[in-house]
This record gives C-alpha cells, structure tokens and sequence, in this order.
C-alpha cells in the first residue's frame, strides 16, 4: 500500500479524496496555488506544497510542478480527482514515467476514450449501442439524406474536423437538408481546410443515466446502480439521484451488463462512468466515458454505502476490488444537490467573497455535505463556482427529497450568494416530483417559469 | 398522523428530534426556559413557547406549563425525548388526560419499569435472567450468609427502604457477613425506620450491552443489534458501539428473544432498551430497562440506516411499525463519543460559554454530528453537559474507530472546554481497540494512567 498520496486537486473533492486517504492510514500531500494558501484541503493534508500562481494553468494544471512535489514529498501516488489533469492521458504517462501511480485508468484508455470518436467507434466493436449516425464520412447531401431517413430526424451535421460551432447544422427534415449540407460543408472546408462530414441523431426527450464501474488488475469488474442526471443547465448538472425511479431491476442489470461489457472490451482498470442517454422507450445509447470519478460519486456512496474512493486508492496500489456485484446492494435513494457560488436571478453569474457566516445542518440520519467551506474561507474568481454537495438519503425517492428539502433549508451560507433557492424552488416542482425530467427540462420548460424565490408558481 | 406535535425537550436531542418531524411532514412546536432563548431548537421549530426560567424544575419539568404549551398552539403529541420527563408516569398520565399522545410507551408501563425491584420482579416471570441476589427480603445473617453462599461473593447488601448510600454494604466474603449485615441492618432501622434487607451479586469484569426494542399497538415486536456501552465514567457512558464485536449472531439471536419476552410479557408500546451485563462466560443478566428513547440510539440508526425518532412517531399515532426483524440488518459497526464540555484534567469539572468558533468536519461517507450547537451558541451551567455526539459508521470496527479519530481530530470547538482528547486517548487504547473493556475499565484502568493528551502512554 502506498505510504504517502499527493492530491492533484482543491476544492471539496480534495478535501473528501484526503479524507479518506487519512482513514486508510496513508499520509497526505495537497498541492495548491497561491490563491488557496487558506483553504481547507490545505489545512488537513499532512503536508503541502506550493505549485504556481492563481491560474489553473500555473498551478493545478502544471503538470512538471506537481511532479516535482510529488517526488519532493516522497509521495507515491497522485490522486487528480475530478477535472484538471484527471483525465489528461500526457499527465499519466509522465507520472509512470516518474514512477509515480496515477490513481485512474491507464494512460491508453484515458486518450482512447477521451477521443469522442475512437471511443464510439470502440463502443460499437464491444456491442455497446451508440447514438445512430453515419458509419464513416459523408461526402455528399445525397448520402446524407439517405442516412438521415435511416436514422429519423431531426438529425446534427457536424465536420469531422469540428470545433468552435463551425460547420455544424441541425436540419430537422429532408426538406432542409441539401442545401444545409452544402453550407456546413463549405463552412468546414473553409474552417479547417477539411470537408469530410458525420451526421448524428438529435435525441430529445431523453434522460441522463450513467453507470459506474470498477474494475482491478485481476479483471474483476463490477457495475453501480445507474445514476439519473438530467437536472442540467448549460451542460452542467444540477442535481443527480440514484437509482433512476423509472429503471427496473432487470433493466438495470441489463445496463450493467452492456456496462461491463464496454470495460471488459478495453481493459479498463479503476473506476469511470459510462454515460448513457435513455429515450422514452428506455432505450440506452453510448454518449461518452469519464476515466476518473466524478462529482455525483457521492450518490453512489450513499445508496450503496461503499467508499469508491478507498477502492480507487486499493485497486490502483494492485489490491484487488474490495467488494462483489453481490456486496453493492441498493439501500434507499439518494439525491445531491451542487450548490454554487453563483446568482440564479442575474443568469447565474459567478459569485466571489469571503464566508462570514456558516450553518451547516450536519445531524440525523442519512445526510451529508462535502465541501471545503469553513467560517472565514475565502470563494475566489479562479476556479470552478461549486462550493459545496448536499446530499440525503432516504428509504424511498420522497423521504430523500423531504430530506434534503430540510437540508437546504437550514443551510447558512453568508458572504456569497448561492443557488440554494434555485433548488428548493427545483424540489418543489411536479414534473421533477413525478421524475419525468428530461435533459433539457430544466433550460426549456423550469427557469422560463422559475420567479427566483423557492417555487416555480 | 398527528399535524402538530410538541418536543418537551431541549439541545441535541430536541434539534434531531425536530428535524425528524420536519422531513415527516408534522409541524413542530419547541419548548424553551429563558435561558435557551437562542438555542438552536428553538430557531428550528416552527413555532416555540417560552415555559419557564433557567431552573429546569421551573421549565423542562414544568409539567403543567408545558401541556398548556401543547394545548395553546393545538399539538395534538408530546415527544419527551430522554431526561426530563421521558420517564414520568404521572406526565404521561396527564397528556393521557389531555388528550394528548404521549410519545412512549403507557404510564402504567413507566411506572412498572421505573421501579427497580418490581422491573426484576417482571422481568424473573418473564424468564429473563437477573442480577443473582435475594428472593425476598433478608432477616438476619445467617440467612444472608447462605443466600451469598449461594450467588457467590462479593455481593451487595442493601437496605429495602435505600436511598442517599445509607444501610449499603459491599461483602468480599463470609468472615464479613455477620458484623456487615448488623451494621448495615442497624443503619437501616435508624434512617428509614426499616431493617428489611436485600442481597445481590456485584457483577465485576462485566460489560454492559443493551438491546433497543420496537413493538406497535397490534404486537408487532423487533429487536435491534445490541449495543456495547461498557465505557463508562462516573455511572455516564461515554463511548458506545454497535454491534459488540464479542457476540456471535446465535448469541444476538437469543438475546433478542429475551428480550422480545421481556417486552411482550408487559404489553409494551413504542420503543425501549433493555440494559444487560455481561460476564466473561457471556451470560446476560437484566440491569434495568429504559422506556423511552436513548442518547446512544445514532449508532443504532446508523448501523441499521433506521430512523427510530421517526418509527415512535409513527406507531404513536397508531400505524404499525415500519419494518419487520427481517429489514433489520447490520451494515458494519457504528461508533459514537459522547462530547461533553467539560475539563477532563479538572477531574472533568463541567464548563460553560460561548461558542466563538465551530468546525464540525460534516463531510464523506458514514459519518454524522448530533448537536445543537452553532457559531454563537451559549453553553449555561443549568442543563446537561453533553454537547455533541460525534458517530461514525465503517464496514468493520477498525474503520469505524479510523473515522471518528479523523472526525475528533479534525473537529474545532471554540469558546468552551470538551473532552475531544479524552475520546481520542480512549480510541487509541489497547484495551479498547482490543474490545475488551469492561464497565470499570475507563476509571480503575485507564483514568489512573492517562496523561491528559490523545495518548495514554
């Protein structure tokens, strides 16, 4: 087991990874930049060092610097956490390079799935079904057109070589789609000197459900209860449950399979998430894989009761899965809610400050809130604006609303504006309430309603 | 269900109590004397009625002013929490008069369980096993004598009359009889106009388990896993685990019958605990029961994922009991400390003041602070000096224990002296880690070597 773990990260996750590393008995090392010499992850870890200015590309994203501290602390391992270097497949390489443990995937996965297209193309080999498009490029609106009445409009063209909105379309019939074609191809050919074109259907109606996995060095592999992450704005989650209500049992083992099918296929080791779009069938298709844990891992703590970031750290130092498909039992429902730093009725803009006031309703059964938030820390322009995860776990979906409901409301956050009314006001709505939310629910149907106080109505 | 109900209570128990209510849907009413004018119960019921000054007999025991408290703002149930008046026949009788649930078991029940001798008296018909001891009352030494002969040395020798110390003898042997047993019996005349005497087995190198039993209005019974309250001080427990880590799930499963026995045989109502010692041969023996709702019942909430406020509430109101035997598990081991401001090194001398500074480290997976606590809080010398209860939950004991270590350590409370370190010492003592602490342990063991730090060595 590893005797020292250097943290790639800030913020709460920081927090919760040297938590548990301190559980497991294993000293901590933070990193930070020189925006974040107060902040809490940088108080509990054993040691701390210095790596750069306030830009993360200075400091959480200075790949040498963060080696350096590494190998200057002694340290191990590295844990990245979630964003930053945690699923830069350079970044690995140079800590295996260094003989340093990267606590994720291997350094080939990340690239092969980080590539959207390598990683639907290997989906498809592993019998992972994907989002219906075109098998290789199209060169012409008459190919297209074929395709497209294949698949069912309404239907995204986008160049092969694409970036920056350029050369992109949606074309809702046949009717649009000549002249459409023509005009993203010249687009893209201008753009980027390339006219090869993909089309791709447009989902609507459907639902965020992503499965997470976990796999060691011996090939044991297991698969989570799916997550329902639709509550989205501006591609952000908002609000993340487990299980999806809608999902039935052998739907969900159905998933799981498909699940382990895709980590099996490339060899993965830890864990990741495979997420999924469901439409109104409950038909999955492929979106993409995140190679490192994300945000919404505390659900799955919750509902399962299984630490996933010990078993990171054990499956990365060569120990095999501490638990079975059988030990990962679904034990109620739970809910977080990601409460930023940021003013909902000024179109969610940033907000920056110092905490003068904090009340966190820590008590009772089935609660939890990560964060790295304490009375007097300071919320800065650097960095992402979460500042804290309220969770709940309930028996059933209800008693975990009414508790977090609860919880949302006895929280005290002073000094910053927060979201906080924005999901009470989320909570109380019906659609949410009868989990008929979809992706884009939140964008087209909540917030034109939405008045800024706790209700919708 | 009731819609209203008033929580005759104050501090930690009162808060947790509350926000069980909340999440149920149930208005809630506080009670306060003057002195907890700010408390946090207070703040977080919907409504609060002022019921006397500082002196709990004037306010908390104020029976009278609190009923006309239920009465005046229309709740229709009084939870009583622990203390107070949780164990008060003659309240209960009065809610009862009032047409007000009393939230516990019957008055007549209280009063049966209230009664040391007629509890053992029940309890030997119910076939649960006894403190060894004098059937009846004891005449002269020679019959003392012969019944110690019996239940085997060292016993205790008690007036029937008891009280204030007086006419008590402890008895190493049979050369001590005769002259013990005439001091004694003459002490006892004098002071209580009473010579009747009772014997009993000093039960030593014993722990203390107790198991928690649910049953509802139709005889629905359960048993919970019992929970190990050995360490203890000055007749206070301040650490308590479940499971004990010494008893087998055939012994769990035999205790449990006892104890279901034990509650059947008197027709009980809501929830209890049945108090145990248990010698080194694993032999249990009947101490005493609660009929109401215990402090340590977090760990048992945690190691179950039950909310037991939440059940009495329910069966209260006449529903039946919300699980079965068979929804009652055992997911790992929950640990809890007993924070107290109080100053371990002034002979644990009970402290008051303000809290200016609080970092409660809520956060990660199975943890959970009890408190009523806040930035600001007043802590007064009138009521009980428990201020927190700090659990935690892991797969197995040694993770618990690793947690709350983390959770103590990283815990802040400014303003007021606690005995966090005291707990610490305690988590990383040798017996203790070995579970092999007894009753006695904390004062004729560890005290005497304990140098005031987290260490005791």
């Amino acid at each position: 087991m590893f005797s020292k773990v250097l943290v790639a990260n800030r913020g709460e996750i920081a927090v919760r990874i040297i938590r548990s590393l301190r559980e497991l008995g294993i000293k901590t090392v933070a990193i930070y930049s020189t925006a974040d010499r107060e902040s809490l992850h940088v108080q509990l870890a054993d040691e701390a060092v210095c790596v750069g200015t306030a830009r993360a590309q200075d400091s959480y994203l200075n790949e040498k610097n963060i080696l350096e501290a590494a190998i200057g602390t002694g340290a191990t391992a590295i844990h990245p956490g979630f964003g930053f270097l945690s699923e830069n497949a350079e970044f690995a390489t140079m800590c295996a390079d260094c003989g340093i443990t990267f606590i994720g995937p291997q350094a080939s996965v990340i690239d092969l799935m980080g590539n959207k297209e390598h990683a639907r193309e290997q989906m498809k080999k592993s019998g992972v079904p994907v989002i219906p498009g075109s098998e290789s490029y199209i060169v012409d609106s008459a190919e297209a057109e074929r395709v497209a009445n294949q698949i069912g409009y309404p239907v995204l063209l986008k160049a092969a070589a694409g970036g920056g909105g350029k050369g992109i379309r949606r074309i809702e019939n046949a009717r649009q789609m000549k002249r459409s074609f023509e005009a993203a191809q010249s687009e893209a050919k201008l753009s980027f000197d390339d006219d090869r074109m993909y089309l791709e259907k447009i989902m609507e109606n459907v639902k965020h459900i992503e499965v997470q996995v976990f796999r060691d060095d011996f090939g044991n592999a297991v698969y989570f209860p799916e997550r329902d992450c639709s509550l989205q704005r501006n591609k952000q989650k908002v609000i993340e449950e487990s299980p999806c209500q809608l999902i039935t049992n052998t739907q969900r083992k159905e998933l799981g399979q498909i699940a382990l099918r895709a980590i099996n296929s490339i060899d993965y080791h830890n864990t990741g998430t495979i997420e999924f779009l469901m439409d109104h069938h409950h038909k999955f298709y492929f979106m993409e894989m995140n190679t490192r844990i994300q945000v919404e891992h505390t659900v799955t703590e919750m509902v399962t009761g299984i630490d996933l970031v010990k078993a990171q750290v054990l499956v990365a130092a060569g120990e095999s899965l501490p638990f079975t498909q059988n030990d990962i039992q679904i034990r109620g429902h739970a809910i977080e809610c990601r409460i930023n730093a940021e003013d909902p009725k000024r179109n969610f803009m940033p907000m920056t400050g110092t905490i003068n006031y904090l009340y966190l309703p820590v008590g009772n059964l089935g609660m939890r809130i990560d964060t790295a938030l304490y009375p007097g820390a300071q919320v800065t322009p650097f960095y992402d604006s979460m500042i804290a995860k309220v969770i709940a776990l309930g028996h059933d979906r209800m008693e975990a609303i009414e508790k977090i409901k609860r919880l949302l409301s006895e929280m005290v956050i002073m000094g910053i504006t927060t979201n906080q009314n924005f999901h009470l006001a989320i909570l109380n709505d019906l659609t949410f309430l009868k989990g008929k939310a979809t992706t884009t629910f939140l964008e087209n149907s909540f917030l034109p309603r939405w008045k800024g106080d706790e209700t919708t109505s």
